[in-house]
């Protein structure tokens, strides 16, 4: 018995170490990645993907070894369940499942796969620049194919679709996704209409003008001390895309692109990438170091970043309270009042273009590629169908037709990098935050005063408390449920829209 | 015959490949190491180190694999040696020493030992700080028993100390170190006291004032450019430890250290790693991705930091040439001639600290040391009888006591980390470049008109010509020789020292 405990123990210390290491590696794999995209000289590019492909391809070796397999098991043997602590059964289950999904790959047709991906995103590139979606469909159709094998592979689950959405967002399915989604199409796209007929259009046009980058900066940063953001944890700099990344639990990296004429789109982009970052930094010090130590989903951490760049950096108490900061630096070009700037961030207009797309309509643009991606993987559309589908989707839901591929199905990247099932989570990202905006509004009632005072801690605790500090350990129905009370619901986020456009457009 | 060359020729695919990996986990950790000690927010640094360590660890486990062994066995088989590529002989060879090296030393041993330089790195810190040599004494001791264990396993050379100075200049011996730094010591004892006694001192008192940040950073980054610094193969920023570090060939970067009460700390500081980075920079493409894509020993690396920031960098047309320009950005603080300010660099004044030394007398407190190291490993000095050593040393050379072991054997943190033989490369780097200089006169004989013109492309030339190009393909003795036509010799220095000085304190 006493030979049995030390044999577990060891597996289990040996599991751990594993662990520790693939989460070494991958450290040194984001931080290789930041430099490549922030501040890496020009020349020396050359080359730096394979050191990050090596990285990354060892900790992948390390993560389906036959080793890791055999610790697995022995770690899964019944009964002992009740010697593991918790972070160790989760580590256990989460390590297991990124195993049993990576060991039914045959390595050689992974490989093959990764080579026409990387094809098929120059491919992509090339097509939506020329605006030659012949050019794209047949590398369409092949990344498609090999995602067919790969659900094959895994075995599908209710439907195939729900095999990747699961991927992204575990535990969600495409049966409860369809009721969310249909719901909230049906209220959206009547609402996105008679805003579009409203005579009471948000001014933009004072937003034009010249932005000192120097006070942008000063003030990007400021924003981030305002939010929140730990700078002896993280840093902020400049890149052509923004993102946010994670070195480790207490280096937690954001980038902005600052832009001379538009003094917002840097602004919302880093409010945005810190909402990202705070629930890294705020991840329990417990799981620091292991695999763990990330946000649970692409959902749950889209609500964080939606929620504090349009929740509440687009609400109007924030602009109450900040306004008059943003106004004192650039005295020259915001001569308006902070009610017409707070009009002016919030218009809804239909567009083509999702990443243009404002608060409302981005939902539309994602509910259209949902039922895409299902059309593929449940109906077996293929790529030449989908030009049609899609214009077609586009003017039912937004009233539009793209005048080339380019503005349509051509637009995003995703596809052509094999990435099915992750377009849900950006609005599933506005849901949660929707819902979770509603319960602390009642848990914290004087939210919006402490927003109008710029007393921003009490909700970001809120977040810490019931969202950042779980990491991984929880799933995002439990992250939900348990901030919330109740499951995931799209109800909310159709109320906050309604409520917030009516007013604003005097619907 | 056809099989045996295939056979040859994988083999030879497998080594390159391997290097190539070796080199990879170089830059990456490289890149780690550069960013903790840049902009790594203070937080996240912990198990930063454990991360480097294990990339670095990964790169030896791969260059002393059993594997590599057979692998350098078949690419070394007697009659193979036309079959290879004089790059890939020279990293057969290279390789092998690394690995012969390192398997002499079993892990066990060498676990022991990165343990005890640690522990006995900070102990040196505490010591330092306390002013408690008796409290380092100890660990000094185990570091010395330490190496000479290596030295046996390694097996001694024409004396013990001999092994050790290899690693850092290969092919340097004591026999003929101890002719060149006697030889050296004879000439600058005297010289630095005639310097002593001189009453022509140059004024250094108008160099005190504010110089704004900002405007010094400016002119580093002008200084850089018109050296020939390539900024898309490299970058500046700011550490408190100025250094220079190798990502890959086209990815050198460099950091200095501003302060605002001192104008020339942190312009010569970026001139010297600017020296190193060149170096770097201009190493042939064709080396690019192996482990030969580097300078080719510490006293060749010195040799070109110390030539640009001393012999160009200290020079009088250097500065009738900048002179404006940097008094343009100061003119509230410069008010001198360009004659008073380059007087102002070239004081020569024995002082106890090597790290402070001007470049005359830098040569003194190498060749204390250097002796004290022969004296332990040759002579079996221990570590108690190093103070009094060090300060019967810099009595007789310098003419100086230290007050403190703080200020005298303790100042270094060399010997605490186990770098015995390192030292005499920035004499041996001083020397070089007076070599290389005197050439160079004679190569380019408007050479110092150029620098008074500040045309100083044809001097980066030569050196990319003599040096840079050749990475570690040349050993320094080859690099010495094919630059100067002559071995190394001390006179160049000495004679060099002797004018420049003379001229200046009118001796």
């Amino acid at each position: 018995m006493a030979e049995t405990s030390s044999t577990y123990e060891k597996a289990l210390q040996e599991f751990r170490e594993l662990d520790r290491k693939i989460c070494r590696y991958n450290e040194a794999a984001s931080l290789l990645n930041w430099d490549m995209r922030t501040g890496a000289p020009r020349k020396g590019l050359d080359g730096r993907s394979e050191v990050i492909g090596m990285l990354a391809s060892e900790a992948f070796l390390l993560a389906t070894s036959p080793r890791t397999g055999e610790l697995l098991e022995q770690l899964e043997e019944p009964g002992t369940e009740g010697r593991l602590s918790e972070i160790d059964r989760k580590l256990v289950s989460e390590t297991r499942k990124t195993y049993d999904r990576s060991v039914k790959i045959p390595p050689k047709l992974y490989e093959e796969y990764v080579v026409l991906a990387s094809q098929s995103e120059s491919a992509w590139e090339e097509a939506r620049a020329n605006n030659d979606y012949a050019a794209f469909q047949g590398y369409l159709d092949r990344i498609i194919g090999y995602t067919n094998q790969f659900i094959d592979l895994w075995g599908p689950k209710e439907t195939r679709y729900d095999t990747l959405l699961d991927d992204y967002e575990p535990g969600m399915t495409v049966a409860e996704l369809d009721g969310i989604f249909n719901s909230l199409r049906g209220e959206l796209v009547p609402l996105a209409s008679a805003i579009a007929e409203s005579s009471n259009k948000p001014d933009r046009d004072f937003l034009q003008g010249h932005f000192d980058k120097e006070k942008q900066k000063e003030f990007s940063r400021y924003m981030l001390e305002q939010l929140g953001f730990d700078f002896e944890a993280g840093r902020i700099d400049e890149s052509m895309h923004p993102f946010q990344t994670t070195i480790n639990l207490q280096d937690v990296r954001i980038t902005t692109r600052y832009l001379p004429e538009d003094v917002t789109s840097a602004l919302f982009g880093t409010i945005h990438e810190a909402g990202h970052a705070m629930y890294e930094q705020n991840v329990t010090p417990e799981l620091a170091g292991t695999s763990l130590c990330r946000g649970t989903s692409m959902g749950i951490h889209e609500s964080q970043s939606r929620f504090w760049e349009n929740t509440i950096g687009r609400s109007r108490p924030f602009w109450q309270r900040y306004y008059g900061d943003l106004q004192s630096r650039f005295p020259e070009q915001l001569k308006v009042s902070a009610e017409q700037f707070y009009r002016s961030q919030n218009t809804v207009q239909p567009s083509l273009i999702r990443i243009e797309a404002d608060e409302l309509t981005y939902n539309l643009h994602i509910i259209i590629r949902y039922e895409i991606e299902k059309m593929i993987f449940n109906g077996g559309a293929k790529a030449a169908d989908l030009p049609a589908i899609w214009n077609e989707k586009y003017r039912e839901y937004l009233g539009l037709t793209p005048p080339t591929d380019a503005d349509g199905v051509l637009q995003d990247v995703h596809w052509s990098a094999g990435l099915f099932g992750y377009f849900p989570s950006y609005s599933l990202g506005n849901m949660y935050a929707a819902q979770m905006a509603d319960t602390m509004e009642r848990q914290l009632p004087n939210m919006w005063e402490l927003v109008a005072r710029g007393e921003l801690a009490s909700i970001r605790e809120w977040l810490t408390q019931n969202v950042h500090r779980h990491g991984k350990l929880l799933t995002p129905k439990e992250i939900i449920l348990g901030a919330t009370g109740k499951p995931l619901d799209s109800s909310y986020l159709v109320k906050y829209l309604k409520d917030k456009y009516t007013d604003i457009y005097k619907l």
